[in-house]
């Protein structure tokens, strides 16, 4: 282990080839994107944050308790939740010593060598919060308490880092039933050309969700539909999708199982509502009704106009002990085995062709890039596919989507970057990180005369700034 | 986008890594195979051309109109396929104005950066054209004239066209009771030393193709033989696969969803065949025929000696509208997950060690290249894995295909390249593809010290042109 | 083919990238691991060997019969296993003329191209012999007679050549039943310090396994537990595992057809083993039965502190005919598809939090490195990655595993290399491999600034030498 103290390494080139001709390609490509606005379509911070405009209030609680990318990795090490103070269900005791738990994430930042993690907090401390020595035990209070001093600054409000980060769109993503106060106070404070909402409607149409049967009440209460009815049902969800749009929504977001879909008859639906409302529904009946409410979405969206994204393929909760102890989100959702090609097509087939509909697909299943997405998106008006998500969310993931997706599907067939994150401090460093690989992978395509350097100029445009404004429809 | 004219970009070194040591070499090894004689010897094309020896008649008709890679492009950004002239099943109206239809895909053709695509088209107008400018919207009348041109003169007949292309020998692929009429001119114009069939039986095993019983019927006509009998039916195989052999087959091929094979008795096999020709056989029955038939085909390339070809994995005609309204082949054909290990046990436990049977495997799901066919093609005597295929057959697909191959597989048990196109001008692009592709990544075998220099040479040799003679047997 | 005599090609800097910079840096970091001992905590060299320290008696005796990496290569091109000397099960004629077999080998050499089966021979003919010329036709005689007249020397015995290759651990594996008498004298002779065993039940879990009832018969006399109750069967594991770490055991191998586990109530787990035992169990009874004492197993690691590995999927004996001609381990071991995400399920909800338990996980289904293991070990505390393995064991496969497996586990939750060999004299040339590849890749890191120097230095030194300490237990 080093014990010395380095600096960070946060090297200009950072991310291009060693390859001189495509290193310095690629430093050109990068020159004429790295500071374009961020449009930043999909993700997932506090909307309170930039309605209430307080400021955060500590490292720990910023940068480690909410970041599950981080305390998994320290908890596959041996480290326990409760050490790092993440909250217990039961509200039993967790360590609630800020420094001390920083000083453990100081002490194991090595555990995070060549992680997106790791790139990123180190853009933060740098780029962020000027620090210019890697983090190590031996600075770990001083990073502490000049990170919480900054923090504690107006120059680190939430509404003032939107403006230092150069973000010219940021969407949240809420439940159907959220009220969306937040968003009205933003809109209130005319800042809803900037941060916007996303109508994410999974409490509402999966069943496996806890207090499913509460939310539809809640449905039901928020809309005056009678939604024990499956025409009920359906109005009180075109109701919230009107909702979410009059506070900024232009997208949809489904995070379900699997993408199967379903195309059952009016009859049928009607039946396997009621069943599902019984809480009787077995969890092949919960699985059809999913199936069948991507199809409703995409009908819907097919009328309202709003951009449909996909998000399959998560095992949730895996790890028993752990969300039986401290809940959701916690580290232990694993990603399995996802088919695109047989479960997409019900949905296809009634709503395929439809002009104005459009659907973001995302994968945790690499092997279905240049196998399934890649021709369906090549082929299927409706269809785009959205950027390398999550775990592939990295360096590596980046390049193996790009390689793997663009001979069949092309550039265009693509939305640009998400950065699909809670982290709000991360987000430069985010889109950095996608920034550089897209001019890495564009230079080498020019380096090897597979693309013009004139294309590769507008590609890297395209995939930095403008494809993302377009498919989520934010031109206006 | 780009509107001022831009040269063609077909660099000498196009495909070639950049690192200078690894480029050098690989154009060492290309100058050596740039020029050998093409062998095809799977592919699309129509004998009619050969046999008739008559002019092309226009850029739209050759280069569009038949290319689902071209107009799938165009049509996953909103292109209707009626505006580009694909002909519909009804006869309802689509344009007609080839010139329109060109200028829409010079308008578009942005769209194909650093695809094949791109690739296959710059190299057909540069190199079979003469043209210097990359196609544009402010050039495209320009070209479709000039193209019209050329296509109209002795020395764009097919024939010309083999001899300039030098290609040694194409094989065409006709349904199994084609009477193979334009086979028979080919013959007896002297030119079945270059252009020979491949027997292809899809239409009489696979019951779920449309008039399959008609196709038996007609089967029935040809042989003479009672092929409402399990063994009649077998015989009139036998027949049809020594016609196709008078006119020059020397392999069959076989276009299944999966790989899956059986071994079923006999008895078994009459009472299959009799529910199949009844018309009431199960999905689960039409897979089990042509699983059974596999084994069939399988037991008679041990008998007559022809290469067996298997390409699965396709899910045809995934676009419901699309195919009522157009037909097969319209560019929505989406590869599915395939198993060869277990699907291909049944078969290769009967038929696996005989000394003259040859099968070439091929696949759409890459994730079986290391993990199944490698290890197959790596065992078995009668396995050779064809090269990346369709949607892989391109220079990143090839590239994968032969860094998850080669380590276990060897190059040996390979067998050249495929180009599997109906797109005639473009088969030198193709092969050029492939062999640059291949001497890339034999230079950087050689670069990294994993490969003499003249082993590579002499495998540039052998991948681009002699493992192609000895696997379809082609050396007679 | 090349028919000149050629050097054998053993670059220093063989294996590196060409890349000037990047090759600068992993000769740098080779330099730091390129003496430092072996860790060999996997593997299934003879253990008879270093017991009796006699000297090995014949080139192709060593080399090649015994090396179905080697066999499968010469079969899969039409060579008979008969022609090489593989023994059948019915004792029926082989070739016995070793010269004879040898010069069959040195006149396919070629077959090996870009194989790690020719980069392990060529070191192997290189450094361990001394050899200066490719094997080839030509030179087949000589090599054949210098290798003999060297393994009969000294200096070739077993426990000279563990000295001589800086082993500091090498782990055998044995079946549960084994008496170990090997590992008792070399316990007696004082070298299990250096040679341990591993405990590998799978004879006596797996009721595919013939003669399993016999197994279970021999469990019961060597532990004096009544092998028919359930827990008199658990305890008669238990007491084995006790004695083989008697004999040095730190670690148990599980080698299943998949990674299914189960988590039965003790009720059904002893109806399931009289079922078991009764030789009645249907297939899917059988792999449950696997599958339960998976988490049997899981939980005995836990109490013992042994380390278990799981090496799943692979479909054995895929080759019918050879099969039931040579029997076991003839090179026809094929992969397959593999889940780990829900397999391991039924085992984590029951131990994975536990604090004693680890559990190293292999596959030989590359797609799901990225996908579920990487996630699974970057979270599970208990749950480590055991290298590429089998087919994976190669340049292009550990550069896969670190490309795809980093930036979500990090490397401290990998162990290091196993050679998993039972090619003892290419122990060596197997470390040597996997130590360039991990530098090669640190190197990539370090050129493309994401990685520091000074981690790459400290990760190459763990890499190649602590982890494997480590995870293994290895270090009292």
């Amino acid at each position: 282990m080093v014990s010395q103290i380095q600096p960070i390494n946060l090297h200009a080139d950072r991310l291009f080839s060693a390859d001189p001709k495509m290193r310095e390609l690629s430093r050109a490509l990068y020159k004429t994107v790295a500071d374009l606005p961020i449009i930043s379509p999909h993700g997932h911070t506090d909307p309170s944050w930039f309605a209430n405009n307080e400021c955060f209030k500590n490292a720990t609680e910023l940068l480690i308790i909410p970041d599950h990318y981080v305390f998994r990795m320290l908890y596959s090490q041996g480290i326990q939740l409760e050490e790092l103070g993440i909250p217990r269900i039961d509200g039993g005791q967790v360590e609630t010593d800020y420094l001390k738990i920083w000083r453990i994430f100081a002490a194991h930042y090595h555990l995070f060598h060549a992680t997106p993690s790791r790139m990123w907090m180190d853009y933060v401390f740098s780029e962020v919060f000027g620090f210019t020595e890697t983090l190590c035990l031996a600075n770990a209070d001083d990073y502490y308490h000049k990170i919480n001093q900054q923090l504690n600054s107006d120059a680190f409000k939430p509404r003032a880092l939107l403006k230092r980060f150069n973000i010219e769109l940021l969407a949240t993503t809420e439940g159907a039933t959220d009220p969306l106060k937040h968003h009205a106070k933003i809109k209130a404070d005319g800042l809803n050309q900037t941060v916007i909402t996303t109508f994410r409607p999974d409490d509402v149409v999966d069943p496996n969700i806890p207090n499913f049967l509460g939310n539809i009440q809640n449905l039901a209460e928020q809309t005056g539909e009678d939604v024990h009815t499956w025409q009920g049902y359906l109005n009180a969800l075109r109701n919230r999708r009107a909702f979410f749009r009059a506070h900024g929504a232009t997208a949809t977001d489904h995070g379900h199982p699997s993408a199967l879909t379903a195309d059952l008859s009016g009859v049928e639906c009607e039946k396997l509502f009621a069943t599902v409302l019984s809480g009787d529904a077995s969890a092949q009946q919960k699985e059809l009704f999913r199936a069948q409410m991507l199809t409703e979405m995409a009908g819907m969206s097919a009328e309202d106009g709003m951009v449909m994204q996909i998000h399959p393929g998560s095992r949730r909760n895996h790890n028993k002990q752990v969300f039986e102890k401290f809940g959701l989100d916690k580290g232990c959702d694993i990603p399995g085995r996802t088919d695109f090609v047989d479960s997409l097509r019900p949905l296809l087939a009634r709503y395929g062709t439809e002009k104005d509909l459009r659907i973001i697909l995302f994968t945790l299943d690499e092997s279905v890039y240049a196998r399934e997405l890649a021709p369906l998106a090549g082929h299927y008006p409706c269809l785009k596919l959205g950027p390398a998500w999550w775990f592939h969310d990295s360096p590596e993931g980046m390049l193996r989507y790009r390689h793997n997706v663009t001979e069949t599907a092309g550039f265009y067939n693509t939305v640009g970057f998400n950065d699909d994150t809670r982290a709000f401090l991360s987000i430069p460093s985010r889109h950095d990180v996608a920034r550089r690989i897209d001019c890495r992978f564009l230079a080498q395509l020019v380096a090897e005369h597979r693309l013009t350097e004139s294309a590769a100029f507008d590609l890297a445009y395209d995939l930095s700034y403008r494809l993302a404004k377009e498919a989520y429809q934010l031109t206006k």
